[in-house]
């Protein structure tokens, strides 16, 4: 009966990760409507073939090779099968670790799990590089970052891997990205910084004598979409990053990043909304979107020890620097 | 191994209310794309910056007044946490209740589900001041709504306290509402109808001398998306009412409420579709949503004892009153 | 507290019902941006209100007389209600089948898991004939496709029912079909390519010497939130059809189930990505989007048992076919 109660826990852990990992699927469809949303209107395909095609390279590259450089699994998932041998497995881990220990949950679960942050990684890269860079190019990009630089980095931190042999990131410097803000927004920003530099401006940036050209967004209602969808995908992405739900304390963690996740990202808008006010006397919705979206990063690195008050804050800091960000681009 | 089988009950309770608070959350999306899509287009960067303005301070407001007016909390929730004391109370409080007891469950979950309804109960205000209501009044009454006027309504009737110290709703008038067709919608219809009956019609909707002119909406695959959205976030909100889930009678009672909430939104779309056809001699799609909706209403009262038959039949009339009631309206 | 840990299931497998239930009603609203987005903007509402219509359809006629015939339930779900009794039946099943036995869970959640499938085959019909069949007549093909059809096949097959007396699909010739690649997905395609032959080809689509004319999609974007939405509704719709969730083989399936969704939709939008560009020598964002749907429908036959190399390469031979599909009906 104690086997029951185990099977019945690593049953909902597992259900957990999947459905924080569908909804962490679901932020693909919002970085594509965002973007789709938020470029000039020539250029609406080319951005939305690029989004599904990144998620499409990351799910293959990260199951052919990723995930084994992040987490020393096999070649092509090998050892990840929903075969009967699985079962005596998690039945004898789930005895060793004992009823509130370790997370042991389906294998395939964790994999689906993190091949959807890989997804997002290179998503963030798409929305940089939009209206200048060529889809192939792009794609062949979106193969090395799934499939080697992230799954690197990975390695470094959450697989616990060392620094090419040198150091580990978290025993030696007590690195710690709860959710990823680091791992998985800041690589994508950084890859993104890089293209963006190669590449320099968006044609139609500057005029000739080096003044900035506002690029309105075409559809604001996707962009506006685009936002919420990545809002209720946060969810997962936060959420699921417990890693476990199926007992008291776990479940109170899942519930307190639910709630600061969702806090931070409406500290976020809040604040671009008003900042923007203050500073261009009317409301800007692209402010407002890109202050929520602020609020969700910045609450990522730990969105589970805050209390609530505390999480609107941090996400208010995030809104408060994107407007910032956004004006000193626009001068540089 | 009876803790054992509390803690996983608590998690399971809270993992569902989890869920079903992301479904209404996403409900605010659904209410962006509904009414941004029945705009005229010069209208939509407004309306949809209302809506994501409002639903942040709904979180807001909720969090540092609101919940504590409704439900006797603290202040900027003050005692909701992920601590360890936490786990302490739940599994006294789990062996109190026993197993088929009242739900125990994370505090931060019940907030985060608490917390949509707030947003929805102010989307609904959007939506009937849309185009004539400037977007700072607007955002000043969300907070007045949000933070006062939603938990004071809240509390007489969810929240179980007395009206002004006078008399109980439920116990001394028998008042009930499952999931929220008075205490969110209708509250939600009050404030808007207070604020149209201030703010007068639209502009353009009347010509001078009496006559109504139409205003269609301007982009109807939003507005079947706004739709659809509302319908898939409808079962967290229905379902979730529920409030426990984890043991046999309560999960026959959160089905029945899955099943009988999309029964009365079918009834209600071809029941507006079919006597718009009878009045008009076509279809009519904006009817058939709003006949989806009104069923969605109807059936929020008490979604869990109906029949699905019955259920079917209340939705359909709802989606039969909301085709004359907009008649009516354009005739008034 | 053994009766606990049934109910504990119960409860779980219950949920996992709901929620994959929740998760293909999702995909009605992806057929309907998938095909408002690729059809010509002067259709854009009326195969919008057909995509409505017929979910609310389906729902209904399902609830009449659909499920009865199907499995042999009563009349209007007789049988289907909240009730005490159901805890007395569903603990009673719950002891005979042990804990690794069949799956228990509420009758409700049953009827809300199969409705939506009867309402996904009449969406591929609604795609087929997109463009060239009136309203009401396809309503009415909706009535009798969910009521009567769609349930016939389905008694045959999942229902276990005989071919009309004479043989067993299953026990005869050994038919099998996971999650309805062949019950839903060629049940729908059937009576589309029996709408299509009687309908003839769009108007328009041939010039009057027999060229073909490309009808481009209208709103890319609007097709391309489509293909992610059934995208995400797939994994409901393969993931709940395991059927059971609650204990450690039963969820290691169903994790392997998303696992291998997502990969056959990856490989079948890459596969149709680089086919479309070797052949036509530049990217195609509608065929990609085919492909990852035609990936999708290739795995639904069996998600369970592949490994996640194989469901990749299932996805990438859809995605291939699809192709070459579009291609010789275009010359047909």
């Amino acid at each position: 009966m104690e086997n029951n109660i185990f099977e019945l826990q690593y049953a909902i852990d597992t259900f957990y990760f999947l459905i924080c990992g569908a909804l962490v699927m679901w932020m693909a469809a919002g970085f594509a409507m965002l973007e789709s949303g938020l470029v000039r209107s020539k250029n609406t395909t080319e951005i939305l073939t690029k989004n599904v095609a990144l998620y499409a390279v990351a799910c293959i590259m990260y199951l052919v090779c990723g995930y084994m450089i992040m987490y020393d699994g096999g070649l092509f998932l090998a050892g990840i099968d929903g075969g009967e041998t699985l079962v005596e497995d998690a039945l004898k881990a789930s005895s060793e670790n004992g009823f509130g220990g370790d997370s042991v949950y389906a294998g395939a679960s964790d994999f689906f799990f993190q091949v959807v942050f890989v997804a997002t990684a290179m998503s963030i890269v798409s929305g940089a590089v939009a209206e200048r860079m060529k889809l192939w190019a792009f794609l062949l990009f979106a193969v090395v970052m799934t499939g080697f630089i992230y799954p690197m980095e990975g390695n470094w931190t959450w697989g616990g891997g060392s620094v090419f042999g040198l150091y580990s990131l978290g025993d030696d410097f007590g690195f710690s990205d709860f959710a990823g803000s680091g791992i998985v927004h800041m690589a994508g920003a950084a890859a993104a910084l890089a293209g963006v530099l190669l590449l320099g401006p968006r044609k139609g940036k500057y005029t000739a004598d080096g003044r900035v050209n506002a690029i309105p967004g075409a559809n604001l209602p996707l962009a506006t979409l685009g936002t919420f969808i990545l809002w209720m995908g946060w969810f997962g992405f936060n959420g699921g990053s417990v890693l476990k739900l199926g007992d008291i304390a776990n479940a109170n963690s899942v519930a307190m990043v639910f709630l600061n996740t969702n806090a931070a990202a409406a500290g976020g808008l809040v604040t671009a909304l008003v900042v923007a006010r203050l500073l261009f006397g009317k409301a800007d919705l692209t402010m407002a979107l890109n202050g929520a979206l602020a609020g969700l990063v910045a609450i990522t690195a730990e969105p589970s020890t805050p209390s609530p008050l505390f999480a609107t804050l941090i996400g208010a800091v995030g809104g408060f620097i994107v407007v910032f960000s956004i004006l000193s681009l626009d001068k540089m």
